[in-house]
Order: structure tokens, then C-alpha cells, then sequence
């Protein structure tokens, strides 16, 4: 995901706008040279409305995660994938691609440099643990899905699903943090892998 | 690895002390409220000596990475093991111990606001590159001597450790962001079922 998946080319309404500019200005300028000021000037309105609604750039940041989750939940794919391992194999290709544009590299280092501040800020670690527990329920979801379906054997589906998610997580944060494509190309490798040897379930199970 | 395993009670030369001062301000502060003064409080010679050999925090927290490099260099255990299997075993639960002490939780936090800084500054990633690079090339030498003993299957070293240092990474950079401790667990329980299930050799395979 990226500003053009995140944003309207040219959004209209004011909380739209304000996401848009602190996207913006953190890409540029990372969390620790990030201030109201700078998020002014990508904003279009008047300056004094940001001081009016937040407290401080902290305030802001965080109503940017949850704006994040937002538009995650409204634009997760449910449905038009054949069967659960499709759908598995799907989540795996959009969180781990075989490259990046840029766009999308902005947004990871973006969410990455948040993350930063969670582990001495209850506020931030809300938030993010709310995203992750969205994407831990929506694979989870998926892998019970794909139980019921008779596609995947009956593994343990929240265990499954966390370690999947976790996996991911540490292939995206790495890919920012270290410089390098291996550890997102690695844990897509591996995690196919793994969805077909441990969680589809053989022919001879699909019978029983 | 927390405090005490770091740095001794009272260390006497001034690079320790100082890195002791960093490490002390950085757990209790965060990055972003940290301050050349605040690591001074914690430092138990004169403040003017940090501002004589570092420009600034940053300067000061990517000596922190290097230091803690060159203790996991110094530490890293690479004999006592009956063989590669019992190695792995032993750096999996090294990294995600069932539970962690609050030591261990801060140094994690604190490793986690710096990691923060990467994306938007080039020193830090590469102070991460090298962290990681060290994880990966250790982990990678386990497995090859595995394979040399018979005792895992022919993997890709390199491959396979990436997949574990960067699940584990995951797993450590969640416990420390959403405060909780079931991506460690889930990970721990799905790598030490990774080895005994795809690299350890079946005693058929041992035989050949």
C-alpha cells in the first residue's frame, strides 16, 4: 500500500487532506524531524486548524493510525478468490511482493518509524496492536475458512494465522530497516512453503 | 540480554560508563524524549566529555549499536552443543524465552525506538545491517555445520537462516510494540516444529 492506494489524488474533505499532509510530511522527514510546522506546509487549509484539533504531533500521528486501519478494514479483499488457499496465498503475495516501488517503501519506512515509539508510549502501542490484531483475525478468518472448506487440515487457526502475520511483519520491518529485498523474498519462499506442506491438507486427508 | 548482561554493576573504563549512560537514558526516556543531558544524568563523569567526542544523540546512539554489537560478537556461544540440532534449539529459545524479565523487555524496547530511526536515516540502517548480517551468518553456520553433520537435510543455509532470524525479529519487535507475548510463543512453538519437521534429516535420510 502506498499514497495512491491510501489517498485520493486530491482528496476534499479536511481530516482526508490533514492524513494526506502528515503522509506526506513523515515519508519526508521521518517521526524525529517531523513537527506541526512541517505538516502545515503540505496541508492546503490554514495551519491554525490543526492546532485547534491536536494536541501535538503525537496526536496527530496517532489519529493517522487510525485512519491506517480504516482504510485497511475497508479495503481488504473478502471474497472472489476460489478457495482458502488462493485466498492464503493472495495475502501472502500482497504483504510480501517480489519488489517494491517506491511509493510503497515510503509507506512501510513511514509505519516503521511510528513503531518506533511505541515501545515507551502506551497510545502508540494501542494502535498498533490494533492493527495487528486486524490482520491476525483477518488470516485467521481465512484459515478457518479454508478448514471448513476441507482445503486445509485442522490446524490450530489464531496459532497459525499469528505466526504467519508475525513472519510478515518481521520481513517488512527488516526491508526498511536493513536495506535489503532477502528477508522479504526469503519469507515468501518460505511461508508458500509452508501453507502448502503444513496447512493444505493432502488428497488422502480431503478423502477422510 | 538486559543490563546485566551488558555491562558489569559498576564498569570503570569511560567508554563502558558512557555506553552504560546511553543504554540507562534510552530505557527510561525513549528516543525521541532523550537528550545528550539526560544521558550526562546517568554518566557518572563529567558531561563535557560526551559533548568533546560525540555531535549529538544520534552520533551517541549509533556508538550504542556498535558496542552491542561487539557484545553479541563476544558472547555468542558456538561450542558446548552435542550437535547443530541442540544449537538451534538453543538459539531459538536464547530468542524467545518463554517469558521475558523486565530487562530483557527494556533492552528489546530500547533496541525497537533506535530501529525507528533507520528508515530515514542511513547510518542506523546500516548499523542494522550489520546486526542482522551478524544474526544471519551466525545462525547460516549452524546450519551448514548440521548439514556436515548429517544432522539436518541439504537446505539452502543462507536461505533457511534468513527465514529464522527475520520470523524471530518479528517476534521480538511485536512483543515490545503491542504488548504481547503470544507472537514469541506462537513463533517459538512454529520454528521448533520448522526444524524438527524441515531441516532435521530423517533417519532414513541419515543412512544414505
Amino acid at each position: 500500500m502506498g499514497e495512491e492506494q491510501l489517498f485520493p489524488p486530491s482528496p476534499e474533505d479536511t481530516h482526508t487532506q490533514l492524513m494526506k499532509a502528515t503522509y506526506e510530511a513523515l515519508c519526508e522527514h521521518g517521526y524525529s524531524e517531523l513537527t506541526i510546522q512541517r505538516i502545515g506546509d503540505e496541508f492546503p487549509k490554514s495551519k491554525s486548524l490543526i492546532y485547534q484539533h491536536y494536541d501535538g504531533k503525537d496526536d496527530l500521528l496517532v489519529a493517522f493510525l487510525e485512519f491506517l486501519l480504516e482504510q485497511f478494514e475497508a479495503d481488504v479483499p473478502t471474497d472472489g478468490f476460489a478457495d482458502a488457499r488462493e485466498h492464503m496465498f493472495s495475502i501472502i503475495d500482497h504483504a510480501l511482493p517480489e519488489s517494491l516501488d517506491s511509493g510503497h517503501e515510503e509507506f512501510l519506512g513511514a509505519v516503521e518509524a511510528l513503531r518506533g515509539q511505541a515501545p515507551h508510549n502506551e497510545t502508540y502501542r494501542e494502535q498498533f496492536r490494533k492493527l495487528n490484531d486486524f490482520y491476525r483475525t483477518h488470516t485467521a478468518d481465512v484459515i478457518r475458512a479454508g478448514i471448513d472448506q476441507g482445503v486445509f487440515r485442522d490446524v490450530d487457526p489464531e496459532r497459525t494465522a499469528g505466526y504467519v502475520v508475525t513472519t510478515i511483519h518481521g520481513a517488512r520491518s527488516l526491508r526498511v530497516t536493513v536495506d535489503s529485498h532477502e528477508p522479504i523474498r526469503e519469507a515468501r519462499t518460505e511461508l508458500e512453503t509452508y501453507v502448502r506442506e503444513e496447512l493444505v491438507a493432502s488428497d488422502a486427508e480431503k478423502l477422510n
